[in-house]
C-alpha cells in the first residue's frame, strides 16, 4: 500500500513532481474529477483549521467527499496497541476502525498529534503506525507526534515560488511558547529542506535538539542533495544571511511525561523573531505553520512585513494536498 | 469589500431585491451553479441549528461546498483584538484566520455570538468587525452581538408572503426567559421593519430599551420609508391591532457584566404571549425567530395555532440565504 | 408518512426486495442521482463511527448532501415531551425542530440511544416516536432506544452473503461488558433474523431476556416465515451446530435507573466468544455490530479468523443505507 507519513519516503524525484503538480492545481483553480463519486476520511484527534479547511477543500476540488471523523467526540475512542483486553476507557480497536473505512472511502487522513508523554513510544508513530498497518487504502498523514509532510510541501513550495528551485540558506529557529509542543513540524521541515538540497541551519537553546536519528538522516539527504547542516545554540547567529527564517516552539525529549514542564523565561525575548533579528538576514523571508501566537513567538511588525508569507505558505497546503492526494487515488 | 453585515447598509432597493430573488429560488426549488466548484466556510462560535443546517444546504443548493468551522472546539480558539502579546488562552489571531480562509474559500459567513460581558465593547461588534476588516472574499453575518440580517431578511419574507408590500402594523414584543440573552434578533427585526416602511411597536418593560443609537437609525429608517416607531411599556398595548407579532426576550445593557442577573419573575405571566392577548390582534400573525421555549416565551396554543407562521419563517431563512450568497459571490 | 423506524414494519417481501436492492448498490458501486440535489439531515444525539461515515457516504454516492446535526453539541438541546413549561435546560423542542428540518430536507436519519434511566417510557421509543409524528419527511432509525433496524438488515445481507437464502441455526448470544449497554442491537437483529425464517437460539445469563412484548412478536415472525425460536441460559449450548454467532452485550431492565450497575464479573470469561466455543459450531461465521471490545466480548482470535464477517458486516451498512434512502426518497 502506497501512505503518505512523512516525505523520507519521496525521492528527490517525487518531491519535485509533487511540488509542480501542486504549481499546476494553483496556476488553473478549477474543480477536476480525480476523486469523483469517492469519498476521503479525515480523522482529526486533534484540534485543525487549515489542515481540516484545505483537506475538505481540496477533496471537494478533485470532486470527491470530504468525511469528517472526531474519535472521542461526535466518534468513539480508539485503541491502537495489539492484543490489549479492552476492558477500560476504549471503545474501539484500530483494526476495526481502520479496516471498515478502508470498505468505505479511496483514502485516510489522519491527524494525531504527540500525546507528549512518553518519547520513546512517540518517537515511533505509533498510532499513524497503526493506521497504516491496518489500513487497504492510502494513509495520508495530517501531522503525527514526528511528522507533517504535507506542511513542509506546501513549506517548500513556498521557498520555490519565492527563489525557484535555487539552493538556499534556510534557517529553522526555535522560538518560546507558553505550552509544551510536538516536533512534528520542525522535524518534517529540516527533513524537507535537507531532501531539497538546501544549506539548512537549526538554531536552538541548548538541549533542544531534534531527534539524534531523524538528524543523521536529515544530514544524509543533505549530503545525497549537495546541501549543508548546521546546528547554532545563539539565537542571532543563524539569523546571518539567511535566505528564509523559519520559525517554531518545540519541547525536547525531557518535556515527555512532564505535562507541568515549561521553557525556561529568559529565552523569550531571547529567541522570539523580531525585526532586528530579521536586519541580520539576507533580506530573507519568514515562514511560520500557523497558528502563530503573534508577539511571542514572533513580532507584530515581523508578520505583517511584505517578506512575511505565511499566508501564501497556508494557501499552499491546499494546493500540495490536492497534489498528493491525485497521486495517491488512481 | 462587499460585505453582509446587516440590513443597515441596504437600500430599500437592495433590500426589496433579495426578498424577489428569495422568493424566486423558494418558488423554482433546485440546484443551481452559482457556487459551482466554491467552497463557503461557515464559521461557528455558538451553536446554531437553523442557520447551520440552512446555510450548509443554500451553499450546495447552489451548487457549492460548505466547510464548517468551529473555533475552540474542532479548531483553534481566536484572538481578535490588535496588538496582543498572545501568552494567554487564544491560539490563533483572527488576523491569520480570516486572511488563510479568504484564500481557501470564495465566502465567509461566521456567528458569534455578544458575550454578555462588556456592553460598550460588544455593542460594537468587534469580532464581526475584525472579520470584515481581516477578509478578502465576503463576509456574511450569521448573528453577531448587535446584529442577525440573515434572520430579519426571512421575517421579511414571511410578512410579505401573508399581506404583500402593505404597510402593516408590527409589533416587536419583549418576553420573559430563564438566561439573558443578546439583543442581535430584535435589532436587526426592528431595523429591517423600519427600512420596509411599516408602522413598528417596539413593547418592552421600563429599562429594557434597545440601543439609543440604533434607535436613532431606525426612526431615521422609520420617516424616510413611510412608517412610523413607538416605544410601549405596557404589556398588552401593543397588541391591540396588531398585523404581526414579533416575540423575543432579549436583556438591556445592565446586564451585560453580571453573569448572574434575571428577569424579575413577575415579568414571566406579564410577558408571556398567550391568546388573550393575541385576541387584542387584528387577526395578526405570530413570529419567532426559534430556538423558542414552549409556555415560556408564547404557549402552546399560540405557537400551534393557524396563524402561527414560525414553521414558514424558519424555512425562508434556507431562501432569503440563497440570495445572499448569490448576491455577494460573482 | 413512509419511515423506516424498525423491520417491523416490513413484510418479508419488502425486507427481501431491500436486500436485493442493497446487493445491486454493493455490486455496482458507483454515484447515482437518486437523491441529486437533495439534503438529508442526520441527526446524532449520540456517538457514531460507521452510522455516521456510511449515512454521509450513501448520500453522497445517492447524488445527495449530508447535514450533519449535533443537538447539545454544535446545535441546541433539544425536548420532546408534549406540554411541557420549557423554563429548564432544554432550549428547543422537537415540534420545532422537526418541522423545520422536513422543510429543508428530503430525509431524517436520528440517532437516540437509550438513556438507561425508565425502562417503562424507553421501551416506547418516545424521542424516535417523536421525530416520526412531526416530521412531514422520512425519518430513518440510525439506533433507538429500541431498535438498530440498519445495523440488522446489514446483519441479514451479510448472512445471505455466506449462506444464500436458506434456513439456518442463528446464534445470538450476549457477552459481559464493563457498561450497562442498551438493547436496540440485539432486539433489531433477533426480530429480522425472525423475519427471514431462521432457526434463532438467543442465549444469555438467566433474568437477561429481551422485552417480553417484543420476544412475542419474536415469535409470531418466526412461525410465520418457518423458523423457530429458543431461549438458552448456558453459555456453551447455543454454540453447538450455530451457523452463525451473533455476539451483544445489553443490560435486562433492572439495570435501568442504576447508573452504577454492573454485570456479575464472574459472567466475564464465561461468556465470552472464544476458539473453543467457536469450534463447537457447524463451521458457523461469527459477526458483531462493532465497535467490539477486544479480549472481553470476542477473543483477538475469533476476530481475527477467517470466519469472523465483522470488517464485511460493517461494510453492508453503506449498501443496505443506499437501498434504504432510495426506497424511501423517490
Amino acid at each position: 500500500m502506497n501512505h503518505f507519513l512523512s516525505t523520507a519516503e519521496l525521492s528527490r524525484d517525487d518531491l519535485g513532481s509533487l511540488l509542480r503538480s501542486a504549481a499546476q492545481y494553483k496556476a488553473g483553480r478549477r474543480q477536476t474529477g480525480e476523486l469523483a463519486g469517492r469519498s476521503v476520511a479525515l480523522v482529526f484527534l486533534n484540534p485543525s483549521l487549515r489542515t481540516r479547511a484545505s483537506m475538505q477543500i481540496a477533496v471537494y476540488e478533485l470532486g470527491g467527499n470530504p468525511v469528517l471523523i472526531e474519535p472521542g467526540a461526535t466518534s468513539w475512542s480508539i485503541e491502537y496497541r495489539e492484543n490489549v483486553v479492552m476492558d477500560s476507557d476504549k471503545t474501539e480497536h484500530l483494526a476495526e476502525f481502520v479496516r471498515v473505512l478502508s470498505r468505505y472511502v479511496s483514502a485516510i487522513g489522519v491527524r494525531t498529534f504527540a500525546e507528549m508523554k512518553n518519547w520513546e513510544l512517540e518517537r515511533t508513530d505509533p498510532v499513524l503506525s497503526a493506521f497504516a498497518r491496518y489500513a487497504t487504502v492510502p494513509v495520508i498523514n495530517l501531522e503525527s507526534a514526528m511528522h507533517h509532510p504535507c506542511q513542509s510541501l506546501a513549506d517548500m513550495l513556498t521557498i520555490r515560488e519565492r527563489y525557484g528551485e535555487e539552493r538556499k540558506r534556510v534557517l529553522l529557529t526555535w522560538a518560546w511558547h507558553p505550552k509544551a509542543l510536538p516536533m512534528a513540524v520542525p522535524n518534517s521541515f529540516a527533513l524537507a529542506a535537507a531532501q531539497c538540497g538546501h544549506d539548512l541551519v537549526i538554531a536552538h537553546p541548548d538541549g533542544y535538539g531534534l531527534d539524534p536519528e531523524l538528524m543523521h538522516a536529515i544530514g544524509t539527504h543533505a549530503e545525497l542533495n549537495g546541501g549543508s547542516v548546521e546546528v547554532v545554540n545563539d539565537p542571532e547567529k543563524g539569523f546571518e544571511g539567511a535566505d528564509v527564517v523559519y520559525a517554531k516552539s518545540w519541547a525536547p525529549p525531557p518535556f515527555y511525561g512532564r505535562p507541568d514542564a515549561v521553557h525556561s523565561a529568559e529565552q523569550r525575548d531571547k529567541w522570539i523573531v523580531n525585526a532586528d533579528k530579521m536586519a541580520l538576514t539576507a533580506n530573507g523571508v519568514f515562514l511560520h505553520c500557523l497558528p502563530v501566537r503573534r508577539n511571542v513567538i514572533a513580532t507584530d511588525e515581523v508578520l505583517d512585513s511584505p517578506n512575511s508569507l505565511i499566508i501564501d505558505e497556508a494557501e499552499n497546503r491546499l494546493h500540495v494536498q490536492k497534489a498528493i492526494l491525485a497521486s495517491l487515488v488512481k
